[in-house]
């Protein structure tokens, strides 16, 4: 696939994906959404890369939102067998082509495999916002602003935002901010949690590669790849027994493994680790463990 | 209904309900829960109530917990048909009538459809702690105090407070408060994300109209409603997809809506939207999308 | 059971449990972890300890992580009937033999009575680490830096941290400490909050101690019992209906307790309450009201 609206480029095992429509304040479309899956499939497959880094070009905006074809998108072709909506108007909710498209890339992103970190280069709103959430570690540059402006569009806050945000930033921001639909500063997301740092702007992408390389430089790849998904998943369950399963599966199968062996062995010679597991082939057999329940 | 212990005042589109019993420092009864929760069902089915403020009157207290009459009044015709205390002095856990006093006004705080925010004018002692829980943002005079001081009594904490208290707080400081019972200062409160603010007493009640005019002048009525309820239940839910599922079904239903067609024109013609839709009888066909366990 | 590796004190109805093998840096094993049980079954069973301070022996580490011998403890008589490798090799990750031995002790802790406050005097890493996060609330001295090194070395987080951990730092702290591995210092982690309070070497076990007084010296032990298990159990509950049917049953079943009527007449007289129910026999009659999920 041949990206048009994104860019996508690995050095030193960080691969950094850029919303390439500077022109368009970065807007998001079909298109888009369709290369960040893809990339993000590239990013999951490919052992070279460690961590992933989500930017915008240009300096106005990270992105400033759907951009106007998305919004009828969805009526396109209404009553045909691709078209949540019917001949007769009403919709089917529980049709694929209902998934808010938003939705479709963060829980892509939820999936990964890598860690993920958001560098925010200026403006990001609507979903420019939300897909933020399902990274791990965000930083942004002090002119940023995040707006999760859906309520003052007459719509709802999307990409399953509704998990994330008031597990990210407490339950009293998430409605705040969604409820008034305001430009939230910088300052004030980091000081909600939604943001790890703040810097000046030409520092933003340099933080982020020091961020992804302190992900990379010590950690073994499969042990990293488990962990991502232990802690994100974690937060959805009911009974610590559930994270005990999964761990206790982990420590045993991993223990075994020649990172294991690997990295005791570094820590008692106290030289660097050389991890020989690669994540394309060498996950646990236990894993994934979940099965993920499907739209409906 | 005639408030006897309660006021509701509604201007410019914002209704304030004051406690008002200050000779008793608004001290709590089964009188008072039924008003509150008879001027929750007026705020919600008036459309031209866009957010609602709980305060209380007087200057030395917001709520100092539940009047004596409280204590007993379970155990009042133990053995008849309304009481959850048998003839045998056992007790029927099950029943409606064994519900907590508290609880039954949390949990109807917890389905409004409009934003409410707490102005918390002094103490706030047992259940004038946990019904400011359900609130989505809190506001607070410098001289106010949060008493979960239920250890200290002989009981527990109620009005699901063992829901809502560690995702406001997180655990340690939900368990420090309640298993010390001690007064917690409106600073720490501040702190550990109680409280949203914290200003002097005159100007208490005057943030807190700044607060609810940040969620009705810019927003759809209808998105408010649903975003609310979205964040809240997000909390509760296992899974991003659950959440998807749900926005998913907000984006198209509310996208053809008048609202949106009103809310983007309004953002592209940059001036104010005048949005149409009404939460009396415009919310989308699938609200709600849960069905409520039920007590047992 | 004498204790070889752990010391238990109490002073003052305040136990206080000690790894004490200073010469390993209190590394853990798995007879610590059965000596760390046995005192838990100690502290919940006896009526004179009202609180429990976990810390280290020397000044020098709370607990440096596992002791070697337990990297190979799983493995060592595999194919027998208490081992879960099986004679082809393969591991049985459903027998109780393949349980992690730190999920073992943190869910162990979960279950505790009291209140448990962790007094972190130096560096703690591994399970050192993990075994803080079921305590209620956690001080450290300055010096004290905290590690979960698991990707270093090639494992996984473990001791159901994943439950644990991103409720208690949010999200990203937990991805950011757990895929880098690095160690956290001090400061830091008061300011994600899994500290509470950093003080000097010299103030901690002082400062430790005034805390757990603070559980004990005005609240009703049967109430911080009940107090501690809602708010733990509340973390993982999907609606607030679910606390409300608990807080219910506490409300009306201590409501008739001595402890109440004991409680409020302290209060009315102004005089320190002497509580007369205790954990060991007066716990209600609807506790435990959860069942707990088997390991599987």
């Amino acid at each position: 696939m041949a990206y048009e609206q994104i860019d996508l480029a690995v050095h030193d095992r960080v691969a950094t994906i850029t919303l390439n429509r500077p022109d368009k304040l970065n807007a998001y479309t079909i298109r888009m959404m369709e290369e960040l899956i893809h990339a993000f499939d590239r990013v999951d497959s490919d052992d070279e890369i460690g961590a992933v880094i989500v930017t915008g070009s240009g300096e106005r905006a990270f992105c400033a939102g759907a951009d106007l074809e998305m919004g009828t998108k969805a009526f396109e072709g209404a009553g045909s067998a691709d078209s949540p909506v019917r001949a007769d108007g009403s919709i089917d909710y529980a049709s694929e082509a209902a998934r808010d498209y938003g939705g479709r890339l963060t829980l892509r992103m939820f999936e990964c495999l890598k860690p993920v970190i958001g560098a925010v280069n200026g403006a990001a709103v609507g979903i420019g916002a939300t897909m933020l959430l399902p990274m791990d570690v965000r930083l942004a540059c002090e002119e940023a602003r995040i707006g999760f402006v859906f309520a003052r569009r007459g719509i709802v806050p999307e990409a399953a935002s509704s998990w994330f945000l008031p597990r990210i930033v407490g339950i009293s921001a998430a409605l705040d901010w969604t409820m008034s639909g305001r430009l939230v500063p910088a300052a004030e997301a980091l000081g909600a949690g939604l943001l790890s740092e703040v810097v000046p702007r030409e520092s933003l992408l340099e933080r982020a590669q020091a961020r992804a390389r302190s992900y990379i430089e010590a950690s073994a790849p499969v042990s990293v790849a488990l962990t991502r998904q232990m802690m994100w998943r974690g937060l959805g369950m009911a009974h610590p027994m559930e994270a005990h399963r999964i761990d206790s599966r982990g420590v045993l199968a991993r223990g075994r493994s020649g990172d294991a062996h690997e990295g005791v062995g570094a820590f008692l010679e106290k030289r660097p680790a050389q991890f020989p597991d690669r994540v394309s082939q060498d996950m646990p057999d236990f894993f994934p463990w979940w099965e993920d329940p499907r739209y409906t």
